[in-house]
């Protein structure tokens, strides 16, 4: 079919494109970096293979020999600069995502989600000034929602460290093109799963460590169960980042990234055991701790996203579930 | 007259309170502490006297021997701890004021307004959590005003890296107090001017710079003219921070802080040759780099701070001009 082919896709800016990802061995960025090379991408993928975090060489098993992979750590600034020369496309996916992590270690949270964003940033500027840069942002950033659906002139009030920092990272981002007209754009993402995510623990997303449950045949706990939020499947989001980098009208800007619609815990617990045709799960209150930082109902109206790029979600919440726990059951070795 | 007894003052909290001014040997900090030692409190001045910013020996002589005072630089974590313990009032000024100097040198912003900031709070989590703390931010973080006045709802929107990080430093304040209770406010300044500001060069506001060429005899020069801001007297700021301190209301909050009313740098520098009984000035267009960052009109709206705390300018622009020029021209070897 002609649409698959690169050139005839709104996406054929890629083929031959240098492109760097980093988190590149992360859950949204191997993801990506997959589409890439369908793309006919060259593609290099950064990532420090940090324990906590999303890195993990089995998530780009499928591409091994057609990406290059540097294991660095965006602050180490010095090494990011030549990696950086001569890029076209750089998609900036790696940081901290613990919420409970940066209040615990709130220093290498700005280390990574503030201070490494600036430095890279600046080493861009340096030596690859007309790449477009795409960066993952968080809808942590605005706190509890005064108003729902949150859009993007909500109200920016973050609940814990890691959300300041990501606000500070995606402002940098921001603030350089308006400054040195850099083709930046930021997607606030909410919660993205799929393949791929880190399912040992909540440090990605609480669907992670349901989805390992139910792999693992044990009852998953649901903390509230009322509360709303959107999903998004790893593959939608892959494609929003394309559409971020290719759209001129998105430089500069930021975007809220949502799903289909918003669903309860308890709907999306439903939904889960329902496609995997067997399980439990446990409602609990919050503890006094967790809910300090617990936001309450989310979810994102992404219209400006849609408009201005013509993306669009394509897959529902059950087919995401079902490739996801497809994918884990035959790979769960490599995940927990 | 009982009013001006410490113990008759809202202010009287003051009297024997253990007090630690950052950047105390800055403008406003030193202001600061002579009120605060007025009122008798017990004094620790904390400042780098970095070459670039506002600390000055000179600011502090007529409290030298009634202040204790630690040559000490904010990101030297591990030095402020000790100095923090036991500390009732934190006043936090101390911060890399220049936007220019922030796209220069973004990592030194970085360091001082958004890390240090950050380990600040931690020390004072862990010695001081009672303390109340009054951070110093900056309407910078607002940028080109979507409207006038500008309230504290207007969207944040920096144009420097210094906007970034005063964002970033004064988010960190409010979400320890969302967090864990301590006892933070946020007041974002204007242009703050009077005695012992900085008027070697405009890195804290360019009316240092006007003073001076009016001191000595030169002509002054106005970029742009026509754009308007409002001025907050010394004195006025260093009440403001009191109440800041004081009023349980405004603990987890983000105010304005302005002035009698928005004048355009044409008025200003009218005023300014008017009280000064000579001088001249002329006027510029602001070349690119300039008008980069420059934010076009602001003036704020701190109503709410005005009905939380009951402060009010008391010190009107032509008065307030006219103490500046006097102090300076008494002064003026030991700021030039």
């Amino acid at each position: 079919m002609a649409l698959d082919s690169p050139t005839a896709s709104p996406f054929s800016v890629f083929a031959k494109a240098r492109i760097v990802i980093t988190g590149g061995l992360g859950f949204i960025g191997s993801a990506l970096a997959a589409r890439l090379v369908a793309l006919g991408g060259d593609v290099l993928l950064i990532d420090s293979l940090a324990p906590n975090y999303g890195g993990n060489w089995f998530n780009i098993a499928p591409i091994r020999d057609r990406v290059r992979v540097e294991i660095a750590d965006i602050r180490d600034t010095a090494r990011l600069k030549p990696l950086l020369s001569g890029c076209d496309h750089l998609f900036n996916l790696a940081g901290q995502t613990s919420h409970l992590d940066s209040m615990t270690d709130p220093v290498t949270d700005l280390e990574i989600n503030c201070l490494a964003q600036l430095t890279l940033l600046e080493a861009c500027r340096a030596v690859c000034p007309d790449a477009t840069i795409v960066f993952a942002s968080t809808r942590q950033i605005y706190g509890r929602p005064e108003y729902l659906p949150v859009d993007e002139r909500h109200p920016i009030h973050p609940v814990d460290v890691n959300g300041v920092n990501k606000m500070a990272g995606e402002a940098y981002h921001i603030l350089y093109r308006d400054v040195y007209g850099m083709k930046a754009t930021a997607l606030r993402l909410t919660n993205t799963y799929g393949p791929r995510m880190r399912i040992k623990d909540a440090r990605q997303t609480f669907v992670g460590v349901w989805l390992r449950c139910m792999l693992e045949g044990k009852p998953f706990e649901v903390w509230g169960g009322a509360q709303k939020r959107v999903f998004t499947y790893v593959d939608d989001a892959v494609e929003a980042f394309l559409y971020a980098a290719i759209n001129e009208e998105a430089k500069g800007k930021v975007f809220n990234l949502g799903g289909e619609g918003a669903v309860t815990l308890n709907e999306l617990a439903a939904v889960l055991v329902a496609v995997n045709g067997s399980g439990t799960y446990a409602n609990h209150e919050f503890p006094a701790e967790r809910r300090r930082i617990d936001i309450g109902d989310y979810y994102a109206d992404d219209a400006l996203f849609r408009r201005v790029t013509g993306w669009r979600p394509a897959v529902p919440l059950a087919t995401g579930l079902e490739r996801s726990l497809a994918f884990f059951r035959e790979n769960l070795a490599h995940y927990v």
